[in-house]
């Protein structure tokens, strides 16, 4: 079973478009090895998360803002397909 | 438990856009009455389906095409929210 990535934002926010527009990226290089991204509108205000499954890779409260897609990419391809290429999305940000 | 609803898309056809626009739509017009919207790239060649919870109420293959986006909201509010207006999306296509 493929995993399904949850995107959990915060619409209060203005947060549905970057959900929307992660969830694209995330579909678009992990096609083959996600079952789906769940957009979920949270009710916990200021709330963004990522999670695989029931791991959370991603939480913006934590990191105190948002990460660039690149890195997203990053988290994700460590958990659902450690060997893959991210070609130059896997340099380090700011290189 | 609010319903999830599952945009499932042929990646192939191209209709990852389509189906994030969609998600963004509902997101919108029924961010209070959704548990969230799952984006699902489909193995089967040429499927659109549209879900709400385990009931089907839109399929590509069914229709022969695709719906307005107005259309789709009224489907999907005649399951999650039958007393909501839907404004001027609330008028049939083509008046």
């Amino acid at each position: 079973m493929k995993p399904t990535i949850t995107i959990e934002y915060c619409p209060k926010c203005g947060w549905l478009l970057r959900a929307a527009y992660m969830a694209q990226e995330l579909l678009t290089t992990f096609a083959d090895e996600l079952q789906g991204v769940l957009l979920m509108p949270s009710e916990v205000s200021g709330r963004y998360t990522i999670c695989i499954g029931d791991q959370k890779v991603f939480d913006r409260k934590e990191i105190g803002g948002f990460l660039e897609i690149k890195e997203v990419k990053q988290l994700v391809r460590d958990v659902v397909a450690p060997g893959k290429s991210l070609g130059h999305a896997d340099r380090k940000v700011h290189d």
